[in-house]
């Protein structure tokens, strides 16, 4: 079965599932338990050692505060934050083999090198930016003025087409076919006469039908010229054919209507006004004496009783220790330090795969995606290196803006984070420019970052499938001794700041239920 | 063919078009003319009075008030902006044999009465918040966590289910249908056995069909315990029966999917920020001046040279002369004002019926619908007298919020509008706790709208067919001497801010088309 990247790498593992009993079916979605977090019982000034400032790392300290702990963030970089990083002004990244990238984007613009999307059922995440006093607005995910772009395929090839031309025509055949099919007794579903002649008005309706069930555009794909006053009617172009959609590879998993239909990329979606790292300014501010920035940790020991950090900062090695440590590191970071964990624990960190992903943001003098093309935010989709645009949610009919000139993944993503800063623009800029040849008057100034080249997250995010979530995901999941593992890798939320946020509260509901415990055990403690 | 009712007054009257070459379609959509309007010549002092200070009737006397013409206003009301008005505290309305009505809202909560909404490609709307300056925020029209709630039909009545378990269901067994029947060959669209593979493929993708192209159900409708971390895996149900579905009318017009499917209300869609009247408002104060409240017109005549107008205020009748005349009142009020038309427009004026339309606002001291059930924007849809529930999109994650109870048309809006005040609210409040049961406890206060027993609206926008378009629509697209009609009902825009910008340029156009004509002929006017 052909599916996405990114539906397979949110259906993965879940295939194992039982089918839940029609009777559940019948019961409305819970809300998730998104509210204050409530534990009983005080830490007592346990100290727990934090590994990384992200998003986990602070919200188990800034939770594990309120419930009496002494904790300490070490973070190896002089910024908070991790993965949920914007990029702007001033902004810089050194990634391994390539010179210190410095972004000159105008005061006030960004774009979100990390998550860039809040999904609404995200209850965790919305509720921390509630608390947190961040302001939200919606992250238009879904734009079907936006286009697909198919380069050098078949008889649309090369051609910017609107997603609602494309949308609109495949819906149109499909339902036609299938209209027709049932109408002439070909398809028996085992349905009543009356229902699939329901089907039938209903297929109708979905594709835009006419009397006699053909498809033949509407406007709905648009008009060639607008509907207006007077005696402007507005006129429709012909559809596609559909054996020239086929053949343009426009049906082909590269324009899935992915953005719709997952779970997670349906509408509503959100994103922090001014840059999702808004979130993890929020969070830093409510742990900033906590964090010790520029402590790259090299040793994890666990002691007969607590733990033992081994750490470089500018002055040197040193070491920390406490009672109890909480591991937020990727992944790939983590198995690069020196550990005393179990050979299964010690398995997962070194083979759980990572997703290979990179970005670019794209400074231009005006939002001619807006002005000239009425494009507002949402995503055209490429066959080619790009695979991505994203246009920006925020700052609308604004002077200037940001796109995110490619957002590509695996084989795309590895290719080109090999290439130069330079050539990385460069080809940002031609491959752009076949879909907006705007690229070539407005462009300013542009930033790339590959994650799995960036130093201490060398990665996007965890990749699992049925087999490893059995298997290395499972040996994570208890603490190895004094150790416990948070971030989006030790959750079923894969990517999304949700992940981190449920992760450390997983975290820090195991570590107080322990020490609440052990308090008993071992007053002096 | 049953298509809903919004969807048939948008697609009314578009039938006749031509299809167009295929060759047009091969061409991109051109960007709609959002620009500066810029005529050369100068209106010289002309007078033109203006019947109505709504968005055409402002709009025009901007425009013209920017090519030297002299403008008067005449507006019934005590405010401007007609049907673009936003429901705020101390709002007033006595519709006909109803009470007077205030608005008892909380500072800074609203509804808007009228339009809500404003397509992406609405291109002078969106240039008319550019130039007056309103901010714009993403008008959230599209929610899949939005409910659909069929009352008292089928197996699934009386139950608020989520529309992002009917879309997925539905677009699961129709492509496990087709994918079928195109496997075994029971359908034959011409296709090559290479590109029917291709069909397949998509459709398995499309409805999230499994290997054996069986639907399944996925992720994609949601869970009914979240995924999150640890073993927190996610669970999902299974999906409801087609039969089930069919015969609880879930795949009735009631529930078709316009709201993503016509072009007016795909996203992406935007709304002034504080109220859609913002935009009323900013163009109040470019014409204040201009403007004489109070004013209710009771005769237009045509005289040999200019137009008389005759209208009533608080000191009794009076008389205005003028060049030209530019009439935006809506025709059910026009209909009732004497003048010396011809009859094909005098026909025009009386028959051209209006859209029956109705909302109510109801403001809860808690947004439930986003703490209890994560419903960010978006409608639910009902078979009952509520027709549709508006979630709003803005002051998300706030404390309290106005939800637009119901928004019906037609019989229903007749039958709802009939009810006195109390019973509406009544109303409003019974239905809408059978799928929020939060109502009871949350209610505060609620304002409700009847459009056509509104005095100087009546109505909610000009409804055409086909017919009425090549008929009663024709009459008035030339002036009727010196008067112009300008307004939502003289363009392909009905229901739309668009109507009344695009009409009021079309008009000025016409106006200063004529006049730096004549001034030509007859240098002494």
């Amino acid at each position: 079965m052909p599916i996405s990247r990114r539906e397979f790498l949110t259906t993965a593992g879940k295939s194992a599932i039982a089918a839940y009993p029609a009777m559940m079916a019948l019961g409305l979605l819970k809300p998730a338990p998104a509210h204050a977090f409530e534990l009983t019982g005080n830490g007592n000034n346990k100290h727990i050692i934090i590994l990384g400032a992200g998003l986990s790392g602070m919200t188990a300290a800034y939770e594990l505060g309120k419930l009496g702990y002494r904790c300490t963030i070490l973070e190896a970089r002089n910024r908070a934050g991790g993965r949920c990083w914007s990029i702007r002004k001033g902004a810089t990244l050194q990634e391994t083999g390539q010179p210190l990238q410095t972004a000159k984007f105008d005061e006030g613009l960004y774009f979100n090198a990390g998550p860039s999307r809040i999904p609404h059922h995200h209850a965790l995440t919305l509720h921390y930016c509630k608390e947190l006093g961040v302001p939200i607005q919606v992250y238009n995910n879904v734009n079907e003025a936006a286009y697909y772009f198919s380069e050098g395929k078949g008889p649309l090839s090369n051609k910017k087409i609107r997603i609602r031309e494309i949308h609109n025509d495949v819906r149109g055949y499909i339902t036609e076919m299938l209209a027709k099919a049932i109408d002439q007794h070909q398809v028996d579903a085992g349905l009543t006469k009356e229902d699939a002649q329901k089907i039938i008005e209903y297929l109708r309706a979905e594709g835009g039908l006419d009397i006699d069930k053909l498809y033949k555009a509407s406007n709905r794909r648009g008009y060639i010229e607008d509907a207006g006053a007077g005696d402007k009617a507005g006129k429709i172009a012909d559809p596609y054919k559909l054996a020239d959609i086929i053949q343009s590879g426009l049906m082909d998993p590269d324009f899935y209507n992915v953005a719709e239909y997952t779970y997670e990329l349906q509408m509503t979606m959100f994103q922090a006004i001014g840059g999702n790292d808004m979130i993890a300014k929020a969070l830093e501010k409510k742990v900033a004496p906590l964090i010790r920035f520029g402590c790259e940790v090299s040793a994890i020991q666990n002691q007969p009783e607590g733990v033992k950090i081994t750490y470089k900062d500018k002055f040197g090695e040193k070491q920390l220790e406490g009672d109890l440590c909480i591991c937020t590191l990727p992944l790939p970071v983590l198995s690069n330090i020196q550990h005393n964990f179990s050979s299964d624990v010690s398995r997962a960190i070194d083979y759980i795969p990572y997703m290979i992903t990179g970005k670019m943001g794209l400074q231009f003098k005006r939002r001619f995606w807006e002005e000239d093309e009425h494009i507002y935010g949402g995503i055209t989709h490429t066959n080619n290196e790009l695979t991505q645009i994203f246009y920006p949610s925020n700052d609308y009919l604004g002077k200037k803006g940001i796109l995110i000139g490619y957002y590509n993944f695996h084989e795309t993503a590895d290719k080109v984070s090999a290439l130069s800063l330079q050539q990385r623009q460069q080809l940002a800029l031609e491959k752009g420019s076949l879909i907006h040849p705007q690229y070539a008057k407005e462009f300013e100034t542009g930033f790339s970052i590959s994650w799995h080249k960036t130093p201490y997250s060398m990665g996007g995010w965890a990749l699992y499938n049925a087999e490893t979530r059995q298997t290395l995901y499972k040996a994570m999941l208890q603490p190895d001794k004094q150790v416990y593992f948070a971030g989006e890798h030790m959750t079923y939320l894969n990517a999304w700041m949700a992940g981190a946020f449920e992760s450390a509260r997983s975290v820090v509901t195991a570590v107080h239920a322990r020490v609440t415990d052990q308090r008993l055990k071992y007053p002096k403690a």
